[in-house]
């Protein structure tokens, strides 16, 4: 069994503006510690999956950063999408790639911004899954076992009947759920966060892409073909303007009957938002996390970050703060989800050098 | 009769950091409009003092800023204290140069960095003021009748019996209040802001200071002596090392009886921190004074000023936000007082670039 690695870097990463931009979004920056949230996750591959094995989709802004952020993947595998298409695309394809290489290869496909602890853990989970995807026709997802009534996750019920150990069919997708439904799936035990991960062999995906999204489908085997000529590139930009933007969510997790959930019990956050950073960050005896030159007083519960000027902070609760070269953010964690907001804005005053 | 301005401009302005600094402090800075506090204090005394009979006090740091400033004031007459000292030092040193040049002359002693509106207004109660001082042997203060229960200010009693209309003698003089003394102060109607403003010959003053400084009074006549010669610096670095710091307040005018004041009742503030600033601002409908390139969403009450970084600020309320070169200030409005603990720390942490 040969197994591929599929890293989505598509992502803009809004939430996390100042410090996000279009050219260098979250996957790309080192939100914890020294190395990028993408490093860490081909990193934490290691073992798993040969680094020649491991392929990126982003985009062409993105393509050259990560190039440079990746040595030990070859150059060919980080491939841009012309146009932003959603996840079914993506998925679609890595899997026609990884098919004409090796039809019985088996792929992950990973987003490239999301936090894990328990590494150990987490590469016997993928291991399992892929052993599991190799030997049957099926497409596994990561279920992650919540630890807490989250609202800002989808959520994936498993049937009961176990098939192998922590392996289950699903039974449904949920979206984000407000926080009585969440208390309920937490407390259920069958409800799981959905991961955006998944793990399936390269021919399983495209029949049911087949069965599904013939739409997509179709036009993808044009893409096969010309994948290492040199018309990969403008055959790719052809298809690619004619597909829908639609999520493999959507497209066929939600409608397949070959769906599984394999149960992962690491430590995973998607990142999504300052506030998650905060909660995942190690605090001062004020609940502060201060990152830079930063005097603070009577302040609690923050997280302020500059990157060369000094700052400081007196009687305030709960604030997120972020100085940039050419940007600072000041925002109260309750509302972290809005700083997107700032970059709509941005972009409808057509002030580029800041978006 | 002669009048003369006396400017006492010495003040470093700690509370207004990160825009004030040792070289910069609040009466150079045009925190309202186009120009800086002190061009303000001298424009406003156009038509009651000539120019070639203002002076000012101030300190090494600042002069050559100072004298830049006011193209229209004789640079002589910018005249630097070798150490600062509080304020009876430098009525005296301004006494006896006016005593000097005309011992007749009438002196106006202003602080540098208080807004006043109603400059008609203003300029009549200094002009009865001079009026007064000129034909009496007193020291006149101005006590502004006071709107609020400012805890803020220092009040002066006046006694009951009217001298001249809208002049009183001075029954004592009261620190900062707590908020139910204030309160009673303001209902009374005999309590009035200590303005800080004083009116008196250079003669009246001189003979008070004899009787109740003489400590004081001796060595300035040195300084009298030296001043339009050569040795004048020399001297007035050797006499002021000598010197206790003391403010007239406390050396004088809480002893003399000979001290009365004259209503004001022009709208006055000695902008004491940025929320003075706020409050003096005017205002968006949500309570916000944005200065700068700057974006807000639900927030409230709050004074955002940046120098050239876009900023965007989310959730929250009453903060004031100050952006400078090297410098970001976060402080909740109610804790506006305590940015001068920021100078401290920077002094202490001997970070002489950011002071």
């Amino acid at each position: 069994m040969e197994i591929y690695a599929v890293i989505m870097a598509g992502g803009v990463g809004s939430r996390f503006w100042p410090r996000s931009r279009a050219a260098t979004p979250k996957q790309l920056l080192n939100i914890f510690g020294e190395e990028s949230m993408i490093q860490n996750t081909v990193k934490r591959l290691n073992g798993l999956v040969d680094e020649k094995n491991v392929f990126v989709i982003t985009n062409k802004i993105q393509r050259d950063k990560i190039i440079e952020q990746l040595p030990g993947v070859p150059a060919d595998n980080i491939i841009a999408e012309p146009f932003g298409k959603n996840t079914a695309p993506c998925v679609a394809l890595s899997a026609v790639i990884v098919n004409k290489m090796n039809p019985d290869g088996v792929i992950l496909t990973l987003p490239a911004d999301h936090l894990i602890l328990d590494e150990m853990l987490f590469k016997e989970t993928l291991s399992k899954a892929a052993d599991f995807a190799y030997r049957n026709d099926s497409l596994v997802t990561i279920g992650i076992t919540p630890t807490r009534p989250e609202t800002g996750y989808g959520y994936i019920q498993m049937k009961e009947e176990e098939v192998e150990e922590g392996i289950h069919k699903v039974e449904t997708f949920a979206e984000k759920p407000n926080y009585a439904t969440a208390k309920r799936f937490v407390k259920s035990g069958d409800f799981f966060w959905n991961s955006g991960m998944f793990i399936w062999r390269s021919d399983a995906i495209l029949n049911e892409l087949e069965k599904h999204m013939p739409d997509l489908y179709n036009p993808i085997l044009e893409v096969r073909e010309a994948y290492g000529t040199d018309r990969f590139e403008d055959v790719l930009t052809n298809i690619y303007g004619q597909l829908k933007s639609i999520s493999i969510d959507y497209g066929v997790m939600e409608k397949s009957n070959k769906v599984y959930l394999i149960k992962g019990d690491f430590n995973w956050n998607d990142v999504g938002s300052w506030e998650a950073v905060y909660q995942l960050s190690d605090r001062d005896e004020n609940g502060n996390v201060k990152i830079g030159d930063v005097y603070t007083e009577n302040t609690l519960g923050s997280y302020i970050k500059n990157d060369h000027k000094f700052t400081a902070v007196i009687g305030v609760e709960n604030v997120v703060v972020i100085e940039t070269d050419d940007a600072l953010l000041i925002v109260n964690r309750n509302e972290a989800q809005n700083v997107k907001n700032v970059v709509d804005y941005l972009k409808m005053k057509n002030r580029k050098e800041l978006i």
